[in-house]
């Protein structure tokens, strides 16, 4: 195509507004233009990029063996109430009430819809497995859109469904999408990490993020040094503290709990700094209210107290944080001042971190208001064991931690995919069931897998940049190859340029021509910001010699070759770096 | 593909709900599932098939220069009420407050979006023409959507945008769109015409309707029997009707009005059964309100109000009935007794049909509760000229009218394309200008074009279809081709039907083998339900003699060949097809 008939409008000037390299570059480089908090136009480069990224999640979605539909963006509310994911996502959820008082949810996902679609084709094991996935425009309600088209309230979402028989069967679809995954980043050019991740509103058990590492992630990825484990900090598991066998024994012979007048002094770090200690010898104590429950977490004042562990471990599904009023009247104490001394017996669990059970003596609230209490000793003066008592790993992992007995260390990462074991949550509650071969009516055990198409490409830039603008892969880049005639005004330039330019498109290329009558320095400089990967340079200089030049996006500096040699070259060099 | 690893759900009932025939095949045939109210899923072959229209769009666009984009769905109300759209449009608008309180528009149309955008780019004529196009889902809040997906809540359109510096590079850009189009709707195996239209809530002047006629279009298109001229009802002119000379005479030597008492009876119907008349001999006079003024429109009581016409004979943009108290004040009697008699200087403007404007005499309201007139002569008893009394045309044709002198006719369409002219209403609302050559400020002059995908499947059902089930035109059909074996349980069938299945797939032709073990019956009937092209049968009886049949799905009788010339003959037979 010609740079002459599109609309590249590209921006010298750093945009305000956007603090990460793949938001500025896809500004500046024309890919993109914002239109409000979290919504974005894709001009004809960054349409170009999606378009190929879209093509190559469909041949591999189409040769893992699912197949495409398309589902309504306007899911009625009452399919959401079935499944309680009304209320579950009801932060995010965009909701339209219609001129007659229909309420319709704009899809966030679609395991409501794809379910109840199924539910009515599906009715022996024999048409088994199927796997449904579509492209399709997401939207979630986010308060606080951000980083471009990482985190908007709009967005473009491959989701796939699964439906299999058995558990085994499961698995199988499961491992297809899983290497299908594999495929669709390797080829978009990212490098990725899967993690162990947490379900969260989805339900289900198993469940793995594909994450692009790079500093601009919003989420933390715990993980050894060699990825041997890696999962999402929501989920990453670390050893319980290692305790020596004098543990018990000095426990016994501490002073016993006394009560310190603390007025007013409620958070962590005022009390540590009223009583001069550290909050690692403190004791924190939350009040979680869960499905109409009141639950007690522990953890060290130092820690991070981390809701989906504690929701695993408690084996509760929606919790938050109790009111004022519920914490009052189960620890009879003013918000600040909860404390684990005879709280087992006031809630329904009490979930304890294996850092608080490894403490020898801590300070904790008191469950009296103004007052906390100094030599509290787990397992003596609170319970370790018991019916309602559990003892287990509910807090964020810090860089002290292990896991397996090798330290963890922290990364940022994008999650560009996700895939869940999603069981039979949703075909339980919305009668998608099928006959076995002995005749017995079973649910459908079924799977779902997400990629995030914009976020893929945003990824790329973030993986791909440097100080003069874009390096994109090969394979999601807007064009394969530039042509940069350098003069204009030359005719021998130009009618080199286009025979280049023709000739490659004929082999096929997908290519662009800067047929502008711009300086060299305006079109070098554009050339750089869009990121195109080969750059072949045409000028009156080397033409006299009867040769141009050619220059991946990637490397510093150009190759001078025969002119007559360009576009050979130039088709295998696209090969070469299309194959990955 | 293989039958057996797609979800194909045929039915054999034909659905209750559905009234036409598309919206019938394309549930049997399994294209589309209905989700709620105006949404669909589509299945694997109805997403096949819009598709492969999207495909053709795509490709005629981009030939034409038109540049791709992709504009957000949730459009922020701020841009419509710049316009004074939101008011416009608020009967379909479907709109969604997010959580922090912002209303947005889910696009029916992108008329702002694209115009800010462009505003934004656009410095320069040198930059122009631009045209930009996305291929999106849009919404519309229909209260009644009917007929499957030919009247929608949601639906994917294709929305094209020019912006152009003079009208003279308009009209080359709209040219462009319109022969576009005409190959797109060509390639589509659409038999189509091209009407005048109305531009109703767009703006502009010149726009076209692409039509595709078959009864069971909902829009009504008035021409001549050779379609020399054809337009919407909405628009459609009609002759004057021819006048003798010695009208103006007679009306002279007419009595003069004398009020006939009509207790409670207002409807034509009523004052026709009581005073022993006809409709025509009738003038019926409705008041209707038009940016905050009163106008009177006069038509002959068997005639129908056009509102569109009346609106552009009246020169206003959005025009409604009156409510009752406002025409009391203005005729000083009840609803259903107003009339001409006086009438011109209580309202703004006065219009009159052509057809009242030619009545020697007639019955009207008598602006007096309960009372008509009869012995009303036009022209005599109220004015057909002056300075607020138009004369025109206002009404629907009927049966008896003529265009240009030649008898009119009705057919039935369905409209699935429109290009208009737009001119200055966008560009000089949102600030979209340029500078000229002169270094002047102009205002771009835009043009916009939409192409309803969905309705592109669903008329070319209608046109395509029997009492077995659809016939697909080969370039918009799921597959090319279907291979049925025969008996699944003989191998030498099995084995013949899966060569030629696969030098059909070696040879690029989109092929279906129907792998079942169903009954050939079952095959036979959903072949026919799925409405592919070509169908390949191979079954024992033929093969004994080295023959499979080749059958059109538009003609009755397959045709015998041998089974070695099949592959061949079948491919000729695809590029015969698809070429229109």
């Amino acid at each position: 195509m010609r740079y002459s008939q599109l609309l590249i409008p590209t921006v010298k000037e750093v945009p305000a507004e956007a603090e990460i390299a793949s938001h500025q570059l896809m500004i500046r480089a024309g890919y993109i233009r914002k239109l409000a908090s979290g919504t974005y136009t894709y001009l004809p480069l960054g349409w170009r990029s999606l378009k190929k990224i879209m093509a190559i999640v469909r041949q591999e979605m189409d040769a893992a063996g699912a197949q495409e539909v398309s589902m309504p963006i306007l899911q009625p509310v009452e399919l959401w109430q079935k499944t309680g994911r009304d209320v579950v996502f009801q932060d995010i959820l965009c909701s339209f009430t219609d001129h007659r008082g229909r309420s319709n949810v704009l899809a966030p996902t679609a395991e409501e819809v794809v379910t109840s679609v199924a539910a009515a084709e599906i009715s022996s094991y024999k048409q088994l497995p199927i796997n449904l996935y579509q492209i399709n425009t997401k939207f979630r309600d986010e308060f606080r859109p951000r980083f471009g088209v990482l985190r908007s309230r709009e967005f473009i979402m491959k989701d796939a469904y699964s439906f299999d028989a058995t558990a085994e069967a499961l698995d199988e679809s499961y491992r297809k999408m899983y290497d299908a995954y594999c495929r669709i980043f390797s080829r978009s050019g990212l490098k990725y990490v899967t993690v162990e991740a947490e379900s969260g509103g989805m339900g289900g058990t198993d469940t793995e993020e594909f994450m692009v590492l790079c500093s601009a992630g919003e989420d933390t990825i715990v993980h050894n040094e060699d990825f041997s484990y890696a999962a999402n900090i929501d989920r990453g598991e670390v050893d319980p503290p290692s305790t020596d066998d004098s543990l018990s024994a000095r426990k016994e012979s501490l002073e016993e709990p006394s009560e310190l007048h603390t007025p007013d002094v409620g958070s962590i770090e005022a009390v540590c700094s009223l009583l001069h200690t550290t909050p690692a010898e403190m004791i924190k104590t939350l009040i979680y209210s869960a499905d109409g429950e009141m639950i007690a977490a522990l953890v060290r004042g130092d820690h991070e107290i981390n809701e989906s562990k504690l929701s695993r471990t408690a084996e509760t599904e929606a919790i938050e944080l109790a009111d004022e009023a519920h914490i009052e009247s189960a620890t009879g104490a003013r918000v600040g001042f909860a404390g684990p001394i005879g709280l087992a017996e006031k809630v329904s669990k009490m979930v304890v971190d294996h850092s608080v059970a490894a403490m020898a003596v801590g300070i904790a609230g008191a469950n009296k208001t103004d007052y906390h209490v100094k030599n509290v000793v787990p397992g003596r003066d609170f319970p370790l064991e018991g019916a309602n008592v559990l003892v287990g790993d509910i807090r964020n992992a810090v860089t002290v931690d292990t896991h397996n007995g090798q330290p963890v260390v922290f990364s940022k990462g994008i999650e560009v995919g996700h895939v869940f074991k999603l069981g039979t949550k949703y075909s339980k509650q919305l009668d998608c069931s099928f006959l076995d071969e002995d005749g017995d009516e079973k649910p459908c055990i079924m799977g779902c897998y997400g990629i995030g198409v914009n976020r893929i490409l945003a990824s790329a830039i973030e993986l791909g940049n440097d100080e003069s603008g874009c390096i994109l892969p090969i394979n999601i880049a807007p064009f394969e190859v530039e042509v940069l005639p350098l003069n204009n005004d030359d005719e021998a330039v130009v009618a080199e340029a286009e025979r280049i330019y023709k000739a490659l498109v004929a082999a096929d290329i997908d290519v662009l021509i800067d047929d502008r009558s711009a300086r060299p320095g305006v079109k070098f400089k554009d050339a750089d910001l869009i990121g195109i990967p080969i750059r072949i340079t045409v000028g009156q200089r080397g033409l006299k010699e009867g040769k141009v030049e050619i220059k991946l996006r990637t490397e510093a500096k150009p190759t001078l070759v025969a002119k007559d040699e360009a576009v050979a070259l130039t088709v295998k060099t696209v090969a070469k770096l299309k194959q990955v």
